[in-house]
């Protein structure tokens, strides 16, 4: 049973702060690039193995805003849902939230399907569409 | 004579190749962090030394829209233009180009004023609105 | 009860992985410093507590012997296991292994203590030296 | 003419810092990592066609001393020797110095040669042989 939604913990690591003493704002990107790859294992989708059989899914767009800082040794929780997916591409948004259930930070990615050999954009195959439909 | 734009340019380096063989889109946030500190720098102005100040200037936003790839060994431009500055925020957009002068990248940051002691939103000292609007 | 050792479990993630399709070998360094903080944390210390305190533990050596690769999604533990405490530096050894239980690296690294405000060379706070040498 | 050494300029960035102010230690091995890539290129040889041809030259080994710290805003050489070559792998030593001239950390590395297909150990091949005895 796939589902829209799924909520990773994560944690502020030493070498992600900066001499402000917050997390970075490049770190945040990481972030939700592991919410992603955790999405996709939710429905039974390998990141690592979709690359393997040559379907690559590169961002093309990502957009965040900051609204509180972390700090060392803080834990926080990011949301992440699908909001569309189409034959081109998948949207999805993200709530990064502390353990005071604060809003951090909110985000949304795009991502295309981009063949591996030709490196040309190309559609979405149809065991994705359904492995995203299925719920 | 201070100006609006600058330009930097850049090395894709070894580290920042993902197992895509293309610059991680978490890197494009870096660049971006240096074309804006050699913008205030070309102003006469460290970041370095703001924040010794008191005066620091997180990112609130920031959207990068990815349009072609980059390599190792690849080199590239950013281009940096101060879009607005009020008493709040400062506004930049970024244009990144490959030696081939085709855009491999749009961006736009905003960041904010915030106290280094107190941690809150200030207005914009006079001495930086002087800086940036001295052209 | 403290003790000298402590394993922990990490991911490799996808933004860690280089051309070659391994963990690029810079982010061992972060997983020996992670490895670190959760050995103090289990003596019942908080490095970010440390630091406010003025107590800096800066790396001043590390090497790092590199066996097998590890992959994107692989998972792999961290063995940390205290070497050697002196009113001078403190020393740690690490294993790292993959699922398998194959060695994947080995590595040492030496920290001293910094005084915060002056920055300079300090002996070990007693506090600190009961704590590691509690078990 | 080829030669044995090369010194590069680097400068500290902004993410580079960590919340003691200081260039964190992971930073040095990309350092090490860019200085390495501009002496093979000094010798007439493209690290990146090197992969292409399916010549991988990992690190096994890698040690670093600290001896001061960089701040955001330095600038530091980096100066690469090759200390040994064999047919089995490539040994670098390094001093790294501010603009003051005061050594900042001292590191030596060994790197293998892996054939990319099987992913096995390799013999240096003779035209490397060749560029790195060609002074």
């Amino acid at each position: 049973m796939s589902k829209k939604n799924i909520t990773i913990l994560c944690n502020v690591h030493y070498h992600q702060v900066d001499q402000m003493g917050v997390m970075h704002h490049s770190q945040y990107v990481y972030a939700l690039e592991q919410s992603r790859i955790e999405w996709l294992l939710n429905q039974g989708i390998s990141y690592g193995n979709l690359e393997k059989k040559g379907i690559l899914l590169p961002v093309v767009d990502i957009a965040i805003q900051y609204k509180k800082p972390l700090h060392f040794e803080d834990s926080y929780l990011v949301h992440a849902t699908l909001n569309e997916l189409n034959g081109y591409y998948v949207d999805f948004s993200y709530v990064i939230e502390n353990q005071q259930k604060n809003c951090i930070a909110t985000a949304t990615t795009r991502l295309v399907f981009v063949d591996g050999q030709s490196r040309r954009a190309m559609k979405c195959p149809d065991f994705l569409q359904n492995a995203f439909h299925s719920e």
